[in-house]
């Protein structure tokens, strides 16, 4: 036990070679006065403390560090829920990057989710794993998507209003009409915040042809580093401008097509040829973007990276819209109706559901 | 007219100096076959394009350019189109920072601006110029704020609910109770993505006390990055964690306290001394961080920066959670009634609704 000290030298136990600074302790005291317990919300505000706070007494034992400090206000921590926030272990599970998948481990039942609470815990952790879930049984009628999605959180409205329709109706005047593919892109880089979390339901697909595709962009993002330097620092450089115009608004945001975090870290793809324009840069450096941007593209769309499967009535994609692209191969719109309702969520929704489940299962 | 080129360099007009690359024009091509007139969204992907592609043949007159390519397409552009999109001129107005405001030229009529466009208009463009505007003569009651948004566009619908309330009742027991004061502060910084409007609608403020504060972050930043460059770079540097916990979900963000965009422009502000986890880095840094971040913390709250005024019913204000910070005086919960119903939007709809209405009136 010293006396005045600026911070605490832990020479064993779980926290051992870690030196807590006074103030880094003093901004996490747990006291009913400082900490609303119900929300960990601080009942203070900790730039009002002076900064030349320091420590006047303070006491190890196995679990707990008492801590009182020149302010005079005292502490007891939980060394263990102090070694876990140092370590920074986060309840998201990692992402596994994949080129290919069996999706049989991605596939769950609508109504056992909706009765156990595990198997909705597993949902939730391999949907941050490799970026989508598939799930089965959801009855194909209407606005059924609005009911799954009361299950995960609050929908993203946007201009598109509460849920969209993508049909396709039998057109008798045309036999040989033939809607084309969809190139795997990701959905409204143009809107701000760009949607985080997609979901699709399938209400019909009796069309022949229409196929989902779906690529893992971090994976192809994780090659391209790889592969080829200098088009993966065009594409992570590039501020990129996307716009939408419609009779009632006119959207427009900027972005890299490979938007990295501050530790080079996959942020969001934004990989949509529909509403892309590059700045008219010096021309070879043009050159080099529509290159890097074709090579990209080439990879996303290729059997290396890209999976089909089949959408049938009854069943939805949800998926990060931030890393996964998706698309669909073309269709007979006149051999059948081909109907889906999407929608977007955001990922705190997701997110905090997850930590929150699996914190009261520990 | 020249022949099999892989660019255009345009000797005068409004392009003089202007060298427009094969490609780049290749992918505006204004015809109806490969653009959609109804959203300005492409009907094709631009990545299949051959990156070799030349201009066979070209024309400049007054107003158009005329374009054939290589791959037999044709087009004709409007070079005054082309001239705004390459100096990139957005709708929407400049940032105007501020320390001090006549909160008059901020004030409009809730009913004048549902049937005045102009009106309407101005609102969004004071909006961005100085990140908040305040709207007179709404009904003060409850929901009122739904009736509001639905002019602007969706709301982001969070765990909190649609709307939330901020209310505090009369407590007969305790007269002497007094509801602390609220330094200013950006909301749910904890939140993925982080709310980029907030609305707040006043049905009563009867209590003594209980101003509202306002600062444009920005601006202090702004002062920061002159005043304090070493400050500057460790709240604009530091990833912080911002937690939120209640009995349905656990949200979690990290992020600068001063985000810069990559041209390093300000893009958001994290100040939020109820749910900030700054990590346990090296002792020295860490003394720094809470030296910068006290500094910051009391620009924002010093009269320098803050203005204070009061929302009387009936009144609401709007403002960009991502650049002000907001806080309220203390008051007596005891000497009446304060309701305040809050909700988020995020800047696609008001951005987008601005420039369509502008291009509108252009």
């Amino acid at each position: 036990m010293s006396k005045n000290i600026k911070g605490i030298d832990f020479k064993e136990g779980l926290l051992k070679d870690y030196y807590l600074h006074a103030m880094w302790l003093r901004e996490r005291v747990t006291d009913a006065i400082n900490l609303d317990k119900n929300n960990l919300q601080r009942l203070y505000d900790p730039s009002l403390i002076d900064t030349n706070i320091f420590i006047v007494d303070y006491n190890i034992s196995d679990k707990n560090l008492y801590v009182k400090f020149s302010d005079k206000t005292e502490s007891y921590y939980n060394i263990s829920d102090l070694h876990k926030e140092i370590v920074g272990k986060d309840l998201i599970p990692e992402k596994k990057l994949w080129s290919n998948i069996d999706l049989h481990i991605l596939k769950f039942d609508s109504y056992v989710l909706k009765n156990d609470e595990n198997l909705f815990i597993k949902m939730l952790e391999k949907f941050y794993e490799y970026g989508f879930v598939i799930i089965n049984n959801l009855k194909s009628k209407e606005n059924e998507i609005l009911r799954f999605a009361e299950i995960i959180g609050p929908i993203r409205e946007t201009n598109y209003g509460k849920i969209f329709d993508v049909i396709s109706k039998r057109k008798a005047n045309n036999l040989a009409y033939t809607s084309l593919g969809l190139s795997v892109h990701a959905d409204n880089p143009y809107r701000k915040p760009v949607p985080g979390i997609q979901i699709l339901h399938c209400i019909a697909n009796e069309a022949k042809g229409g196929d989902s595709t779906l690529v893992d962009g971090y994976s192809v993002c994780e090659h391209l580093r790889k592969k080829n330097e200098l088009f993966f620092n065009i594409l992570t450089s590039t501020d990129i401008l996307f716009k939408f115009i419609d009779k009632d608004t006119i959207l427009e945001n900027k972005g890299k097509l490979i938007e990295l975090d501050s530790n080079e870290n996959f942020k969001q793809i934004r990989l949509n040829g529909r509403s892309d324009y590059v700045p008219l840069l010096e021309k070879d450096l043009l050159t080099k973007y529509y290159e890097a941007r074709k090579y990209f593209f080439e990879l996303c769309n290729s059997l290396d990276f890209q999976i089909k499967f089949r959408l049938e009535k009854g069943m939805l994609i949800m998926f990060d819209n931030h890393r996964l692209l998706h698309g669909r191969t073309k269709f007979y719109p006149n051999t059948g109706l081909r109907h889906l309702q999407g929608c977007y969520l955001e990922h705190d929704s997701t997110e905090g559901k997850l930590r929150r489940l699996k914190s009261i299962m520990n």
